[in-house]
């Protein structure tokens, strides 16, 4: 009898050209794929729930697919975390309904962007978070998350796609700013983000935060439907897949 | 006028070979050392607080040395980020009295040992704590702690110095256990501590928590003045030096 397995991973993405397989790179879904194969000794297609950027950590990836072998699926983990880098960990393995598919089934993620404000760097938050030594106004940064939050057109805060027709009307169910010492997390819920999303809206605020941006100037760039109308990119090592909720979504 | 400036620093000691300066490794007195005297362009004789193993790392570890250069504080601050790695800099700069050093000056010291307690090792704290997945016994370990504090005979608890006579004896002011989620840190407060002190310390009190040393036994353990009577040493990657006292220490 198939059965269909879900993976939770952990992984510090530094190391990495991203989740998704790329011919020699190394790839967080290309090891994972390998050290299963390893173990169950025949070929995997592995579903990711969501393609991380080279250097976008995760903290709850999610990840399924089919085997026929019979394996307790705690042995499964204990050889997969054997075999996989120290960066990459399987924190879970479960059984799931044959129709589970990491991506399609999934109703909605958490990301958390991590920026770190002290006026020297951290040799702990090195490539961990993004360094800004600013003075920021929290205030305006959430009032301007405000104007995010909902369903939108979001071209201006994305990757263009050339090769396909990505529909960029997205809906964002929470942006929440969590500042402790240092460190100030931005949190964003949604049902899927388009492709450099997070990181444009991130560095969006910060804008807004140094006082360069105008919170209601905003709502002008959501009109130019235009990916030059907005900042720069934040860098991918701020960002961590934090969940990806199934039947749990909460909204 | 020759002015005595004092460096507070933090460092991730994984890259390094220890504080201390060797000949033909880096160590992190030599990356420090060597950005100095780029800066000042004179030979410069760094006093650190304390020489951190190989692999351990700080959160506040004190340097001071000499210089005639007239150059602003922050100026040297920034110069000295500049020039350091990632995994080195320099929180603060300050000029202090002519007989200020970092070691012989030192009250006491605040060390802090980071244990990660889950099932599965984290990706995120890869060499940055011990990955210790047992259940441990909290209030064992509590009431093993209590006998390491006061003024005590620390042999056992210590590397033997087979090149000089090491006074053993020592004084713990305080021993803390905080846990969070899966991270466990014992803090460490002492006036000075001996070669390997606090990492022999945290394996003894891990084998308290494990169930494999009654704390009782802890006091045979004194008694028996030898490296040999205690358990093996926990992993240099856990420590991290947290803060160098000076007038403003507790006890």
């Amino acid at each position: 009898m198939e059965k269909n397995l879900k993976l939770t991973l952990e992984y510090l993405g530094t190391n990495y050209y991203g989740w998704q397989l790329l011919p020699n790179k190394p790839t967080v879904q290309g090891k994972v794929k390998e050290a299963l194969e390893t173990v169950l000794r025949h070929e995997v297609k592995l579903i990711g729930a969501s393609r991380t950027d080279a250097g976008v950590h995760a903290l709850g990836q999610v990840a399924n697919f089919f085997t026929s072998k019979e394996i307790p699926l705690n042995d499964l983990k204990r050889a997969l975390n054997g075999l996989l880098p120290p960066d990459i960990k399987v924190t879970k393995v479960e059984e799931v309904p044959e129709d589970f598919h990491a991506r399609r089934s999934a109703k909605g993620k958490l990301y958390r962007y991590r920026l770190f404000l002290r006026e020297v760097p951290s040799p702990f938050e090195f490539q961990r978070s993004w360094f800004v030594p600013y003075r920021l106004d929290l205030k305006a940064m959430e009032e301007a998350a405000r104007l995010f939050l909902g369903t939108k057109d979001f071209t201006t805060f994305s990757k263009s796609d050339r090769k396909r027709e990505v529909n960029p009307i997205r809906t964002i169910d929470k942006i929440e700013l969590v500042k402790e010492g240092y460190v100030l997390e931005l949190l964003f819920v949604g049902r899927s983000f388009l492709r450099h999303m997070i990181r444009v809206i991130t560095a969006t605020l910060i804008e807004v935060g140094k006082g360069k941006l105008r919170p209601e100037e905003v709502e002008k760039l959501f009109e130019a439907r235009s990916r030059e109308a907005a900042p720069y990119l934040a860098p991918p090592y701020g960002l961590y897949l934090e969940r990806v909720y199934y039947e749990d979504y909460p909204y």
